[in-house]
């Protein structure tokens, strides 16, 4: 097929917060790029491939999974009963398809659970042990919880607890590194086909109660794609996204008010910032344009273009 | 206070799908109206009083919510497992702020345990036995799960997977009422101070697979209020509500694209249609204006305006 006039691209986030350079040894720093890089990788090699978009987000979103130092599969962080609930979400900007998971104790993938439900259930959503056992019924890897214990999560979670006592006591302000409270990470991307897709997986806020979901799962808030305006992944204070429904809101001021992505993406950003959160989000448009936008210090992030062009930061 | 130049409203649904009066009694349609009317004059009094809209919505629903003939609470149909899960949402337009739970199987009210995450917890959305435990947490009603045995909705099932097995035999089309698949209860309201809330409370589709979570509790799919545009309270296949992110898409095209709020409701259940979807919604906005389409032969509806004039219907 020609390609000549055709555009791929891909941008992926794996969680945005105070993270400043102080907070992080150099040797983490490097490791971080390079998780990103490979998850960078694994998606643009299937879009060069002519691949299709929603491969291409599902293989960066496992590679990230799959690397202890992002909040989501592996590196979940852990709830306040110190236990793991995981979430996500796939989008098909074609179709409109959609599936989402939520609240999995024992799913080493969720974003491969979100496919399925998306695929082969005739539901949108499924959470808990509801999801699993469509899950075990159709071949989705389940493992034992204890594969989501990181050394490095437990501590942060013992850091919150600490810091929120000490709130409580003091009647004072709790004040906690965002990098210990959340993550998610998350993938969109647009295929030789002309196709945007969008995925989203995360271990939610380290300390949340269990039976929260975030906005990983739902639809037009942290996770959405439409062929016709963007396809769109969120990370940050979940709550303020659920209340703006952040993801669709990007697609509708570009479908309905004429904006750019990039104006439309940064619209949403402010309004989240004015209601009181804080977060980013990572959007791809039909052409190609890619926008990064968040309000935190940093957020681990990455894209790469039709020319090739890779680039990953942390900070601003 | 004054009220002379103010205006209030309320509209409510109880189910919308292939209600035709062939298949239901006169005996049992005067059973619905009433439930209906009651649920009206519980929201209408609260408004009358100088209530807020948020009071006025939990009132109607949760008279709904105890009448067995609608699904929601009391009423709710059964998952595949032969078992209860309930989901409901509640949103403040002045406010953003949401409330929603999924996947209920002890909580007598599902909309109290909604209000209870929007106003007492830092989270939006709590499911499964998470949120049971803040509810009782909380002070929220639990309830033995045999309280949601109702004999119709036993029928209910069983009449639905006799359906589907012989559909699955004889490798033909599934033919099921849509009174039997789903139902879902909602209302929305506008109060002197201006501000409007939504209120939605459901037992999902017949015959659904546990784990599964519908439009109902997706903030911006089946539940949604703004003071800017509207408050939205959606009934039918919920999955085509998430996909297209329904109630918000209502806010969306009046905000940005200027449609009147009968104009963007149409447009949205058109668009449910256009997708292969069935189903309804009622909506209402800041000037008291109320619109009520739906796709299917009969949605259960009740509107109350300033004037006080009630209407009750269920066919076109």
């Amino acid at each position: 097929m020609t390609t000549e006039n055709r555009k791929i691209g891909l941008a992926l986030h794996g969680g945005a917060g105070t993270i400043a350079p102080d907070k992080i040894t150099p040797e983490l720093e490097q490791q971080i790029i390079e998780g990103l890089r490979q998850a960078l990788d694994a998606g643009h090699q299937i879009l060069i491939e002519v691949g299709s978009s929603l491969d291409a987000v599902v293989a960066s979103v496992r590679v990230l999974e799959e690397n202890p130092l992002f909040n989501a599969g592996r590196g979940s962080v852990f709830t306040s009963a110190g236990t793991h609930e995981l979430d996500a979400a796939i989008m098909d900007g074609r179709t409109l398809k959609a599936g989402s998971v939520g609240r999995l104790t024992h799913v080493r993938s969720p974003i491969n659970l979100a496919r399925a439900v998306m695929e082969r259930s005739p539901h949108v959503m499924m959470v808990g042990e509801g999801a699993e056992q469509f899950a075990s019924e159709n071949g989705i890897e389940l493992i034992e919880a204890k594969y989501f214990f990181t050394e490095q999560r437990w501590q942060a979670l013992e850091r919150v607890q600490k810091a929120e006592a000490e709130a409580r006591a003091n009647g004072g302000t709790l004040v906690i590194s965002d990098q210990d409270r959340h993550g998610t990470i998350g993938a969109v991307a647009l295929d030789l086909q002309g196709n945007l897709a969008a995925a989203t997986s995360t271990g939610g806020n380290t300390n949340k109660r269990p039976g929260r979901i975030g906005d990983t799962p739902i639809i037009g808030a942290g996770t959405y794609a439409n062929n016709r305006t963007c396809a769109i992944s969120a990370t940050g204070d979940g709550e303020y996204f659920i209340r703006l429904v952040a993801g669709y809101d990007v697609s509708a001021m570009m479908e309905y008010s004429g904006l750019s992505l990039e104006q439309a993406a940064n619209a949403v950003i402010d309004k989240i910032g004015a209601l009181g959160g804080a977060g980013g989000l990572v959007a791809i448009d039909q052409n190609g344009n890619i926008s990064l936008p968040f309000n935190t210090a940093g957020m681990y992030r990455g894209r790469v273009d039709s020319t090739g062009r890779v680039e990953i930061k942390i900070y601003k």
